[in-house]
């Protein structure tokens, strides 16, 4: 099942410690090591929405890798600004470990798509409405210019309720293109081994002795078929990429239907490569992915919901809006150790929020990230010390518990 | 010229070094020791827009008073709210001093005004347009609730082009609110010494000796019209306050005008008190009101600029938006030590202000702030050292030099 001509990886992955399926791993990059399983907050454009990169260093979050979107980038600032101003990593002023996604998402999922060719996706940039065009070779061309450490092979994402025959098409269309993908990146490193990507050498944490070479993962579709699910898995693997991730998931499907995914498809994915679910989810959702054998994870939750107000705690989600808070000076979770619940009552970020305060956005989104990240971290630790099927248990009661118990 | 009858302080206000009429202090109260000259950022809501609580407290920007809007927060959550949280330090999460301004300039300014009487002011709401009622006996009572160290008194603000009669008519008026506010605030200290105030007390930092009682300053008005202005001096003086404030200024009348009245005003107001100059203003405005002896300032254009794209720097201010930054790689600042400096370049924050990032807003209110209390900070040494004529005539030249050359 391990990938044939694997290229030499520039990062390595080092299991640690599993309980089941569940596992804990080192994954070393060139700007440090990432210890998995691992949520990366989401960057779309550059910045992971209403907090600053000082805050997600703080031992309290201390993010090891945020997520940045290839479509946003370039179609704003665009690939020409990044590269003048030095790669990603000295544009934004981040330098731990980056992950670009493909942009083959964002096509389908910001809606303007016009058409899919053999040769790429057709689509409406939503900057500007102007006509923009996608293809492998060119999503590998923007990401080896973004320079993450991590970069994602151009795919197409079949609805959650594909046809037998949609799902299958979409997914023999993602293999050729997976292959592109695959084929253009080793072009691109070539290069790049002659001529250095800006943002790469002096500025990069050079802790370790890996090569710059940016790595590359594939992508699992085959919507909710899970003969199809097998089958992309196994001829991605054929490929060979240095990480494989599950994708089209979590976009309408119901959560069962994705849960079965996981659960057939994760313990097959590559043991000693990292496993990624993208986009996927809730802390229950995470959770029961890791016990199901991923490493990775992204997800926008808990940035947006904290900009609509929710909040994500270990009784379950909170919506500030809520009359019942007006003077309740507990904090968002009594659990919490993150720096806004020890400071500040649901009454003031009820009052922040109806004021149309952006601190409100800027800590609710703070208290997410913190319990997602800590939430990640009680995980390793649970499954480091063989704990992790008594922790699943009781973090999924105290979820269950409520609010108001 | 000093107060009548003046209250026992539980302010201490200690002139330590002066050159010419500029002067630095330490304004001691129950919540720490504020060395003036001292900019206080604008906290509306109950929130200093777009920066967290432990940002405003960190030694690079160290604000040792932020100001809180009456008018705001009467309205939105409510005193009744506050109250049930323990007063607004307890409520928002603020241990260090405030300033709470009557709300009197907010009823004027918003604009909503439906009438002023001999009683009071009628106005709408601006969060529900219901009909609202603040007088100088309201004011003080709902700013003893609010519970900063320091209330002002309920004034008119008559606008900068107002007519001698006009600003007359104003100007008495608004000594007639003192009379009142003062009497109407002592009662409230009385009451207060018998049943103390939620969110003082155990919560307080009580470092001085200093008594319980919220201080109380007095505002003087009179428009452009210097003998109003120093009949409201007198007259104000005579009813004896903690501090004294220079109130409807930069209100729309010409910047020569506003200086003026400073000039003329701010070296004849009590020695041995605070001096306030309110909502002023840029840079310069604040070191040559500092060069005519004014102690104190609050002004809501770093927050407020910050937010619309605008940096203040050492070379003036700097649009963000302007295309010429696309792919600058400098700072907003080369001069300046603040983190946003430090990490991130123009292009960057270009790129997030174009895509309607919020991080924009917070990055440059951050570097706003920084920018404005660092300015006080040199002030502050430059008087200690007897340098202040030099310092001020070098930043004066640095501003002008521009941000091109």
């Amino acid at each position: 099942m391990s990938g044939l001509k694997s290229p030499v990886s520039s990062l390595s992955f080092e299991v640690v410690a599993a309980q089941g399926e569940a596992r804990a791993a080192l994954l070393t990059t060139r700007r440090g090591v990432i210890e998995t399983p691992v949520f990366m907050p989401v960057g779309t454009a550059g910045t992971v929405k209403g907090i600053r990169f000082e805050a997600l260093e703080s031992p309290e979050l201390d993010a090891r890798i945020i997520l940045g979107n290839t479509y946003h980038l370039w179609l704003r600032p665009g690939i020409e600004t990044i590269k003048a101003c030095g790669g990603l990593h000295k544009f934004i002023g981040w330098d731990r470990a980056m992950l670009t996604d493909s942009g083959g998402f964002q096509v389908w999922s910001l809606g303007a798509l016009r058409k899919i060719t053999e040769e790429g996706t057709e689509f409406r940039s939503h900057v500007d409405g102007s006509l923009c065009f996608l293809s492998p070779e060119i999503s590998m061309e923007v990401q080896a210019a973004l320079g993450a450490e991590i970069a994602m092979a151009f795919d197409e994402c079949a609805p959650g309720e594909a046809t037998y025959d949609e799902a299958r098409r979409s997914m023999e269309l993602t293999l050729r293109w997976a292959k592109r993908s695959r084929e253009a990146h080793e072009l691109l490193q070539k290069e790049r081994g002659s001529s250095p990507t800006p943002g790469e050498g002096a500025d990069a944490d050079e802790t370790s002795a890996l090569p710059a070479r940016q790595a590359l993962f594939g992508i699992i579709q085959g919507a909710s078929h899970l003969d199809l699910r097998r089958e992309s898995l196994d001829r991605t693997a054929e490929i060979g990429f240095d990480g494989y991730a599950i994708g089209g998931l979590s976009v309408g499907e119901e959560k069962h239907v994705m849960m079965e995914v996981i659960e057939d498809i994760a313990p097959r994915m590559p043991a000693d490569k990292p496993r990624y679910l993208m986009g996927v989810g809730t802390p229950e959702d995470l959770i029961d992915a890791v016990a199901r054998g991923v490493d990775m994870f992204d997800c926008v939750l808990p940035t947006r919901n904290g900009r609509n107000g929710q909040a994500f705690t270990s009784r379950g989600k909170l919506n500030i809006k809520n009359a019942r808070y007006a003077v309740d000076e507990r904090p968002l979770d009594e659990s919490c150790e993150c720096s806004v619940c020890h400071r500040h009552s649901r009454a003031f970020l009820r009052h922040l929020y109806l004021s149309g305060e952006m601190l409100a956005s800027i800590l609710l989104t703070h208290h997410n990230l913190a319990f997602f990240l800590d939430t990640m971290r009680r995980v390793r630790q649970a499954i480091r010390s063989v704990q992790f099927a008594k922790f699943q248990r009781e973090y999924t009661e105290q979820l269950k518990s409520g609010l108001e118990s």
